[in-house]
């Protein structure tokens, strides 16, 4: 009887000085924008900061809130439920507790005394307001907070967090690399499994599986499409469909280990070598991101990384792809900011990790609109920068 | 070599009726509650309403609106990458794109356009603002949107969609059974593939598998602990720890097929029979879910249930358990309202998917502080209800 053993965590938990430095860098960050404080009430900026690393959150019942003072000590204040847990797994010592669920106040005193007890300097609370975030708490406690801690501003700090998490440090690094490795390893080996005569499904249960069993905690988003010559969009699937011999089937997955994702796609051609325009388009991808893998350093904008692309596809390609962006961070999210997107001036800057997803629309034989889409993950160095997907391969591998 | 299958799915997907048939009660709530619209932004409420099936939720970078209108056609609002999708897994027709993510207006004006061309009868418009909840969408961007529909009220609508989803249909409750029964197979099959020697981590990487194998979209939550005698808290772990002879050990679970979540845990004595204590504590949850489940029926209150099972494991056991509540709803989140709790006074009706979750503190054998939980899911019927997960053992079975 097959009885796989989860392997060997590569990494030891983070030390405290991870997250010292991290507090460090929050704390200048405030400083720049006159924040007295972060409130943190997200899953992934808590564990930034904490290192609270649990499956609760997965229940929307119950909230969590972080204080990170500009200059005093870290508090949590969470359900009791959840105190355990948070001694076991984070380096916060303030922990402040109530026997959530209680509707008529689920922390909020608490949380108001905390903001009210700050050492205050500019008068502004930085919360989860921003583009691309929202705030885990409900709404109408927000807005009685606000009634709660009188002169103090409930401001956006999600530029601070923003800002923080885009650099990565080499810890960081080293889990994406690794998860990016081990799905490279189950994407070779799955490559041998499955054929003409399988469902999208059967192949992602069995990549699914093969990359839990190299020890991933979990492959929250794994998407797979495929069709005669092509597949017409990304970000669906897997379903039931039969893979017939002609397919062009991608499967594209962000997948967690030790807490980071990876985020990558590949394709296969099924049972029968692509044809000549999707082995032209594919080629054409894959030169798109050496362009941009030859070209990314720090000092360049994303917006130059995406013209790079751009350039290397032509125009007409890009514009009939609709995949909108050709690229985004990853860490902690499978998506992060910056996005690799014409209107994202952000420089690039050591230890930021990005993917880069380029895509080409086009014709498919059966008259149908398809698109095609590579997808990389890399690390801005000091020189250039460092690829963390091992690279797919120059032509489309042949299943089944 | 290994090579699994997917499993023929048993449902069909949700037939257009089921969703005609949620807005027509989600406009007799918001009637009585006077409402023009919901809005939604959370995956689960905008899935309920119009079936739309993404794994792009997992991206925190775009939003999503759905409008529910009093009486008019519903409406979405998505990004364009997510068109296709929404085409083929959503009956709602009207749907309107923007190229998101695009920083400096995401949707909002599409949003704020389509709030201020209701058909205005009451002049307020449901957002999900309320407790066990929150807002997918920048909070920032919420506050603009008030100031942009001018006389329209942005308020909660959080008791709409909790009243509606509470009451699950047959369509719903099956598939909620079909899940809970998934990993009841899993869990029998587990018994008999762990033991002594193995950690925790591969005890649940074995049961992840087969619960997938089974069909099972995922298992976003699955906690585990063990310990000489007793384990101290849930709702941690899976660790590295290596089980021995002489420990209990519980798996929880909440685990997705079909959309649908079972949540429900198991225990085992491993390598020996439990002492006579934990022998004792286990019958008494047992028995005290019996009690519950002989009880539950339309017209008792979660209240009621909850002192049921408090007074068969007697009052001190109770208060020594830390578990808060001892059972809550679910289905297409893995716990929704309401709270098998002592300030609960939810009054049971037929279709509503509970937990029964009693927990006992005791001090272990080495003196530490130990935790014993059940949990299993029922349904109320219209004379009592019904267990969807396969009875547990009435005594602990001992593995390895």
């Amino acid at each position: 009887m097959d009885r796989p053993r989860f392997p060997a965590r590569p990494f030891e938990p983070f030390a405290q000085e991870e997250y010292l430095a991290r507090v460090e860098r929050a704390r200048a960050e405030m400083d720049r924008r006159r924040l007295d404080a972060l409130v943190i009430t997200t899953e992934l900026n808590f564990r930034y900061f904490s290192g609270f690393d649990s499956q609760t959150w997965v229940s929307p019942t119950r909230p969590f809130y972080l204080v990170v003072p500009a200059s005093a000590p870290l508090h949590a204040i969470i359900p009791t439920g959840s105190l355990v847990v948070m001694r076991e797994t984070s380096w916060v010592e303030d922990i402040r507790t109530w026997p959530a669920p209680v509707p008529e106040d689920d922390g909020i005193t608490l949380l108001a005394d905390a903001i009210r007890a700050l050492p205050r300097r500019h008068g502004g609370v930085g919360f989860e307001l921003g583009h691309e975030m929202h705030l885990r708490m409900p709404v109408t406690d927000f807005l009685r907070l606000r009634d709660l801690v009188g002169p103090v501003e409930l401001t956006d700090g999600t530029p601070v967090t923003r800002r923080l998490r885009m650099i990565k440090s080499p810890g960081e690094i080293a889990r994406i690399r690794n998860a990016a490795h081990i799905v490279c390893d189950a994407f070779a080996t799955l490559a041998a499994q499955f054929g003409p005569g399988d469902s999208e499904r059967d192949a992602c249960l069995r990549l699914t599986i093969d990359i839990l069993r190299r020890g991933a905690d979990r492959s929250p988003y794994l998407v797979a499409a495929s069709g005669p010559g092509g597949y017409e969009t990304i970000n669906i699937g897997p379903t039931d469909r039969r893979l017939q011999a002609g397919d062009i089937f991608i499967i594209d997955t962000g997948t967690v280990v030790d807490g980071y994702f990876c985020d990558f796609d590949r394709n296969f051609a099924v049972g029968a070598a692509p044809s000549d325009t999707v082995r032209r388009l594919d080629a054409a991808l894959f030169d798109a991101t050496e362009a941009a893998l030859a070209f990314a350093a720090p000092g360049v904008t994303c917006h130059d990384i995406w013209l790079t692309m751009a350039r290397s596809l032509g125009e007409e390609a890009v514009r009939d792809s609709d995949v909108g962006r050709m690229g985004h961070g990853l860490g902690l999210a499978v998506t992060e900011p910056p996005s690799i997107h014409p209107a994202d001036a952000t420089v690039l800057e050591p230890g930021m990790v990005l993917t880069l997803e380029p895509g080409i629309g086009f014709r498919g034989p059966d008259g149908r609109k398809k698109v095609l889409v590579h997808e990389e993950n890399f690390v801005v160095t000091e020189t250039g920068c460092e690829l963390l997907s091992k690279r797919g391969a120059r032509q489309m591998p042949i299943v089944g």
